[in-house]
């Protein structure tokens, strides 16, 4: 047996392997501690699949070292139960400067997510695609979900005119922005979400997801953008953010969503008690802290400029088109014959990276993968295994 | 100013916080954190309010410190999104024997009470009192809450001929057993479980709590007991499983459901995706390993032991009255003119001792305090406090 036959068997195990464990995890990746378990002759050098900061994790976790670990506090953020949902609302409005009771604070946002959905969508929703699966996965039996389809030949930016004349049309009672899009990184510029929160106030529902806001920016200084601001003057508004991209803590899950109070009183009258964990509940204290909020700062610019950089590298590259974007990773189309899912299992299985195969993603038209920037060095092995791919 | 004064005004301000703080935390104790955090001047020696075994929290914390601490890997659960809800049923599984099919693994078991309570109850439930709050709080406008109330006169024991009777009168779709009960400790042997579910088999959902389980024992080896392998048979049954309290890991957030498998799909088809974290997926792993069950029985005889010599202690002390419990805590009841608020702030501002106030637990007639079994050292402060109060 040659080593080239080996090779093949093994990428085509990888692939069998990737194709079963796929099957049992639905729209979604099989999570990394997946994969290793299940591929342990795989060694992946770089996860770019996982949409997250990695210096802020790096942050993240030298501040738990010295508030937690080194002190043994650990054990009374484990032991006891963590406080309830108004108590960490609190941290969340020191941060936001959105009054409390105007806080949900949700095990991830995936929860929030759900809240929303499962309490308050009534008949109708319409959701922008390619997309965030769970704005349609969650979707109960009794609510239709009506699909608006970003176009290719406008590389799958919101037209918000078109955008606009659709939902009226419609008439829904729930609507969903991710700003910037997942899987696209496709951004609306807050001019442009104020027009459509005032064109379309009719809509009982008007959700933002701002989950990978804090990578976006208009200004030169870079500063965090958001529309939380407007809660108070839109009732109907309900923004979702997950803290596991900015703060690459997905593991801790740690989220929110802003909305109208009487919203959080009903969610919170009949559940979600001590829904946050105590070690989520300490992410959310250190955040309400200015000193870590100006050290994160520092970081997430660092890495908004190098990944600015990645992406110009991955858009340099012939037989690809890289997607424009504003979040932390970029769509890719294979422009020649290369399907995703072959070429996401040659790569990991060549290169050790694991980028995450779109195939499954609705509204896409051709063959995309999905990559994340990772630090300066992961970056740039990412690009070198393109170009090898490539050229 | 006499010291006395200062000590009587402390007290003053202690209850007036309390109070406080009680009116914000529901039926629910505020937290100790929540509880350090506004009343500094406080030092709380021992939390006899929470209710968990202290050498499972040791034993916890040992393996995590060995496993995630000392070898880094802590970033990795931290960092990265952990597995499905299937994944996690998997571990479960290898621990109860009982089909992955079978398991919603939960946000503590609190989630997965929230998920049976939404989704499954119809139009109306019965529910024991004294009981655990959330069993009738999480039940939505459109149902009927009957309670059943146990019999002081028979010490708040489940008079299970009585209870038959009386859900077979009230004909609801959902009825809810905690074993042992909280907040008495009172234990319903296995052989009358079985009846009940006999008798009871026209009920849709059939709720056992069993968050207290590891703490009773029928045998003299003091085995495990549950009910959870009469899922099979009974697909209205649904067994409710906290970790907080057998491994002292309250702000981790685990815990599950056992339950028919369809119910299991339903939940999972457009919810709870990455509902547990990171850290409780890793406690599922390592409770999932025999090396680790055979340890961690070791410390549940140890406290159970512990427990039993302490509510003897108790039971021995004139003025009050301590019922009978097979759980890690028992209910206290004050047989002089004593108020369980008064008693409950002088026993913390003298003693440092946090108890449970029961004045707010619907079923009870009296004045109660709930004592929660600590470490051997901490049950002889408790004890000794309790001693100085009443003679």
């Amino acid at each position: 047996m040659s080593s080239n036959t080996v090779l093949i068997n093994t990428k085509q195990q990888i692939a069998d392997k990737i194709k079963e464990l796929k099957a049992v995890s639905g729209t979604h990746s099989p999570s990394i501690e997946t994969v290793l378990k299940q591929l342990p002759q795989v060694k992946i050098e770089v996860d770019a699949c996982f949409l997250s900061n990695p210096y802020a994790t790096d942050l993240f976790l030298e501040h738990l070292n010295k508030d937690l670990i080194e002190t043994n506090l650990l054990r009374r953020t484990l032991e006891f139960y963590p406080p309830q949902n108004h108590d960490v609302a609190d941290s969340i409005s020191t941060v936001t400067g959105i009054p409390a009771k105007n806080i949900f604070a949700g095990n991830g946002a995936i929860e929030a997510i759900q809240a929303v959905l499962h309490n308050f969508l009534a008949k109708k929703i319409v959701v922008i695609i390619p997309t965030f699966s769970s704005y349609y996965e969650f979707v109960g039996e009794n609510a239709e979900v009506v699909f608006y389809k970003l176009k290719k030949s406008e590389d799958y930016k919101l037209n918000v005119e078109d955008y606009i004349e659709f939902v009226k049309n419609e008439k829904p009672d729930t609507i969903v922005l991710i700003n910037p899009n997942n899987p696209n990184g496709g951004y609306i510029l807050q001019s442009d979400v104020n027009r459509i929160i005032t064109e379309l106030n009719f809509v009982s529902n008007l959700i933002i997801d701002e989950s990978f806001i804090h990578f976006a920016h208009e200004s030169e200084a870079m500063e965090e953008v958001s529309c939380g601001s407007l809660i108070a003057a839109n009732p109907n508004l309900i923004i979702v953010k997950s803290m596991s991209k900015d703060f690459g803590i997905a593991g801790l899950r740690a989220g929110y969503a802003i909305m109208n109070e009487n919203r959080v009183a009903k969610l919170l009258k009949n559940g979600y008690l001590w829904n946050v964990s105590g070690l989520a509940d300490y992410f959310f204290k250190l955040y309400a802290n200015d000193y870590f909020r100006k050290e994160y700062d520092v970081v997430r610019k660092k890495y908004i400029v190098e990944t600015a950089t990645f992406l110009k590298d991955l858009q340099s590259i012939d037989g690809i088109k890289t997607y424009p974007s504003k979040a932390n990773f970029a769509l890719v189309e294979f422009l020649n014959e290369t399907t995703s899912f072959d070429f996401t299992i040659s790569l990991l299985a060549d290169n050790g990276i694991y980028v995450r195969d779109c195939s499954d993603k609705i509204g896409l038209e051709g063959q995309f993968v999905r990559v994340a920037s990772r630090t300066l060095l992961e970056n740039k092995l990412i690009t070198a295994a393109f170009r090898g791919k490539f050229q």
